[in-house]
């Protein structure tokens, strides 16, 4: 029972074709099966589909290319803007051939299609990276931050063992309105630029390393320790969780 | 809005007291102000309470005697039932002044106090623990049971070291419609007791042991690990826990 | 020495062509042989076996399709249903060159072929599950059930981050007599779910994920620490365990 | 060398008295021994705290009463304001010893004194908190960003496994620019709430709970996992933490 | 049933007394319900009993001195020996008031008084250890092995960084017909020692030491990793253990 | 500088054609540089070869074949038994092809050639697994064992959820002079028997399982924290080294 | 601003060309924007590059042969010395296309071309391995501390197992200025060298082994444990940076 | 049999008091039993002593007050000098009642009497720490320094949050030879460092921090996880073992 039906049952109760008790549990009835899709609890997600663009994206790992591709063309085919992370170049074979439009970002490791505008973010934000071996995960943030509708500045290769690279880019970075750092390893570069600026920095440890950085556990560690006010974190690899965050702050 | 609202404000727009219009405005208003408690969520409450007959049940780890005191108190007089788990004397002591007819079960750690009758459970409850260092875990998930209504068997000491003594308890494990298994060190007795019997066990690790028990750690793994069927597990030390789940499957 | 051995016996005692010492030796010698399989244990297996259908279940893992061929015939053979879990497709060609008659379900990757009938349960079981990545291990929970002689209701794709999609299903998991919840990452279903509803909860947490799920680690521990009373926790991935204990609790 | 100083030397050469030379050679100097605080980059920490209103934080554990109290007095003796987080009743009485203005609050265990107006943060600032044994940390959390500037709104007592108590805030919840969820146990409270919202939530595990719930990593990791995008993580306990980096968000 | 009944049993069947039918009746039943005490399982707990002197060893970690003081009376009053480890000055106490004669071992944190006569074992049993803060756990185990029969050498003192003394115990250690190792931190010595020698090596891993020893983690793992063939391990800091399966093969 | 140099320096003293004093230095420049070599401290490696047979064990994991092949090849032309574990067919053809008398046990991924005879053990030795997917490690232990001189009796197939099986094999049990127990999952095997047998248990965790197994670490914590005295625990799929310290109390 | 237009700027303030102000201004806005490669912080990294001769090293893992192959040509273009660690023969063959002259050591996996001297170390630098299966990382240890201008002995096959073998190179450790230790398994070796020398001793733990090695942890806590003094430890695996550290100590 | 003995007894045998044959087996006889202490291994340990100063240091932790005097009674009678690390006020005080001459370093928790001269190191060792709360540690290796013959200097309050403090440091050291780097919670500094520097960094992780510091995991990962080459770690809160390594280098 949507808003429409509510009031055209009241409106039967006002001229008398229905009486009010009878009217009182259809009411009820209807609520207590279906309270919510009838109620206003889709326009949430509704509102943040038209801030983020993406109602519903896709993640690539543990599913087949065949499997991506039919998700992709019913999620296209309904209208909603597609994004799917960590896909590799067979899973964009398997999509393009449904859905021909679609674009793929290799070094993202995404595949994305707008049907939707989407708002535009407020400032810059920024994506900053310590190593070459962690960019799949900064392009996955940058890339995603652009689908979303927010300039993006890539600020790569400033680790913290070359400090004067990091401070040759302290003017980049005190220009953002957010930042997210990627680094693995230790994990130190959060801290570092946090310290430099005063803006939200968005941390996303990476599994790249060796023995002891235990595919993550070392950087993630190391950031949710980070002595620096103002680093918040999310899960190891995770890119697109990262830019959506960002996003979200970017449209505040 | 609850139903008596709903069909008063009906009756309103029947007579032509109110319009249809602002009728169903005031009706969606309030249900999405507070759509749960109005339209019958509470009932899945009110009837969990009715069967298992705690409403809210009061952890008493990391709070002082006066706040257990001052909970325990609140729920008295609204009329539910009281149950306190883990709680020292002192935590008593402070209870007692303000509830005096709660009683204690110091080998349980638990403070009760039933203002409800409950239905009992349709069969036995078999709680059975591995060594006497178990027993304050058992004797919370044994009292925990009683207090909602099973009838409980209490079959103690019969670790699998000593296996002609679980195998003496056949019979009466073989009696119960559903069992706990309280065991700490290596957790191999819910194995061995589902091994015996077919019906649920229900398996509590305890954090009873040391050095490389890691304070229960190798009884759950030992437990999640279980080569028999029918084993599924809780919380280490969660006597409680158990209880609830065995005697919401004891009065299915 | 069986129970008919036995019976021979005494009445060679009775009518004198055995005295009673050399009777009471072999009694004895018997007995301490082998006094397992002569005195009714095996019925315990026998029982299980009857209500649930399959006494002895193949885990595909870590075995070669010739091995587990090898197994399913013998154990068909012998005149017992036959259950092989966590099977591929290679597995299943191997095992149909031997038992033309099993079923594969690929999207259980469970090989089945029942020879006895099973009782009944006397509810409807449900299999929640949150994300498609889910659904192996939720379908091997499911089609488990199913050979074990439940009425098993599917209720897919209910994510704690939808709850709208939760709240909608209220009704049918209202109606459940037990439901296995299936869930990876963090693994909040089944707390949400348990406090819905007022039947056992049965946690499987899934190793899908990545990061920080530490294939499965971060829903084990989740719903070990549910909130929500009522819930019992089975290792990661493991369907079939948890439709084993669910069958248990419906047969009941 | 500050700006003076160079501004002073660059006259002397301009009026012949230095030689272009010796100026050089006396600016690199200064430039290499101390290039950061002559140079503007104390205006960042400056810049910070004007907006966020304490230079430095003293976290309390680990430190006695009386080395907080000398700590603080320092603090306060330079013209700063004072926020000490962690600290117990005895910390505050040797504090007030020495500043007899600084304000207790106990249940957030912070002693503070502001010295300085802080800017408002923009929108309110709401901290969720699942269960009572929670409140010390949502405490710190809300206190701090109080202290920082924020309007802030505490929604309370709303655990997943009450799914209805958490749906009856959903106005409060909904009128936020940032919102704290802070939760120990199974921590699926952020993704909860992160999927009513469309605003950042930043969640902080506790260390509450018992067993399993392993000092927080149960809740840090059922967070870190969470399927709702828009969720990030700060250390276990850490509400001073993630009061800090909402506050910057809030102030955007 | 025991033997004497059963044989009583059957000379009545003989006479005509009982009917074979009834008596074969009574006979599965009595089986059925307690066939283990009666039938001769009692007897390997009887045999290691004579061999090894203590049918039930009390561990005093978690039980308070009135506990352990009973327990300790109930099983000298019963003819058996005793053995308490873990035990303290207090624990002592409170056992001498109510079993006179125990004597007890700081050193080793035993209490122990032997009512029977244990056979020697058959060579010497060497218990070396490489820190003094290891010696607690080593008189734990040489305390057990000599209330166990056995001759015990102490070897204290060795540790890796100082081979020439290790290497210094040569004869002694080659003299051993088993060795117990006790060795914390990095827990190294078992595989210099079983580099010497050829008889078997216990190694008790010790809780000894700070930071990433981990509560004897590190010296565990060091000794299950053992490059020397003859190394076995126990539970961390179980001298106890470690003495029980030496004296084992020592009377082999 | 050996035993006969030295003697020959010694007579070249005694009849003058060493002075004492240069005799002197020479004796302690030898000793300083290769004291081990040749002062007897081969012999222990020796003895140990004598009564185990084989003086160096290649472990097959991480090597190629050729590089097994080459060492093995080394090994036989110096006259020792030869003993290769964790050996795959293809190394097995790359050995053959060196040496071409060297057997192959592929159900124990063993390779090996006796070149001498080995002491036999004084008793038998059993071997016990849990689960067929043990077996691998299982058979490594018995023919590793059989390889050094022992009687290896093999009782397989025997798991604490049918603990019927166990106790049917209690005779063989009983009749063993040392007992390894092979099990994954959870580990609780070594405990059962323990509680059957006075003889002491080598007990083996395997990698078998899945999800909560860890790879062994639940079935290695099992063990650890066996609540049956008389086990002693070696490496996660470690049969050869159960066999080697097996066999050592075998031959005492 | 570099130097050099430094100083051209104050000849044009000497020479009236540039007034004192404007000139000020230009100087701090050039140093806060690139305050660091102007003004010698540059000059570390290039003091650091003389002496160890590698500004910059690759690490092989997790990239792709053409990858490598870019990055190579890269920094062999711009005059630099090249070094790439964990590159296998492919990765070689990529790099030879393009940069011909290279030098690929397998057994260390590593590629190098030297364009520039290094300064020799002072004294010898000893590579001491335990087992055939760590020589792939004592390699790399070796291989770099040879191509930074090292002096390398290889003391190899030295197992803690076998005493008389590491003893047997006293000599020749004795006569080390800086030793690198490579082990695996139980990490013992740089505890037993340790105690041998009074040089600083650089401990590299091996991901090599099974079970409870846990790729090198076992190994890295036994060092980290280390009772000897004067063992410091590096990542599991990092050859390259025990010989950098190494290197490093050897040129003071 | 010393060098000494060995002299006297090569002359009686040159002069024919006792023949070759009865003088090589005493020779013999006398290096098997004892082969170290007499020829010259002692003299490694007596290097070390002469350079490091302390032949061997106690370690306060797990030791009672009047043990800890008792040690260090006995090592001041030989002649030794005097370190006791992790040795509260207490300790102290029982020390002082034995040994008057002691002196007490309370931040340092450090009891030491020197009884003999140490050689100086060859440059300044810098002791770099991030926090107030890693002072305890960063002064035990200070003091240790010290006490070892080393000019130290204390470079304190340097966090990676507040890069200024850190790089404004940069001259202070970049003149040492030795650096070690105190460092709790996500212990980036000696990364930081490391990178300004070409000298050796020796970096101690703390276990300063709360949550998921998880007792100084965090830091020790971080540090192992460097980025920056030259940095090497010992365990947590090893002040003591940091001092003496880099004592040893700047004794180079």
């Amino acid at each position: 029972m949507n808003a429409a039906e509510l009031q055209s049952l009241l409106e039967q109760v006002a001229c008398g074709q229905v009486d009010p008790g009878s009217a009182g549990r259809r009411v009820l009835e209807a609520l207590r099966a279906r309270p919510f899709e009838d109620l206003g609890f889709a326009r949430v997600d509704h509102h943040r589909s038209v801030r983020q663009g993406f109602p519903e994206v896709v993640l690539g790992i543990g599913k087949t290319p065949a499997q991506i591709a039919a998700i992709a063309a019913e999620i296209v085919n309904r209208g909603s803007s597609l994004l799917v992370t960590r896909a590799g170049g067979a899973a964009f074979e398997a999509v393009r051939a449904r859905v021909p439009e679609a674009a793929y970002y290799p070094e993202a490791e995404i595949i994305a299609l707008r049907q939707r505008d989407v708002a535009p973010g407020k400032g810059t934000l920024v994506v900053a990276a310590a190593g070459t071996s962690d960019l799949r995960v900064a392009e996955e943030a940058a890339r995603t931050a652009e689908l979303m509708g927010n300039a993006v500045e890539r600020v790569y290769d400033v680790g913290v063992a070359g400090l004067h690279r990091v401070l040759g880019e302290r003017t980049r970075l005190a220009a953002a309105r957010v930042i997210i750092v990627v680094a693995g390893m230790e994990g130190a570069l959060p801290s570092v630029i946090a310290g430099l600026v005063d803006v939200p920095v968005i941390a996303v440890p990476t599994s790249v390393g060796y023995g002891a950085s235990f595919s993550g556990i070392a950087a993630l560690l190391g950031m949710l320790n980070s002595c620096a006010s103002g680093v918040s974190v999310v899960n190891i690899d995770n890119g697109f969780g990262a830019a959506s965050i960002a996003s979200l702050i970017n449209h505040l």
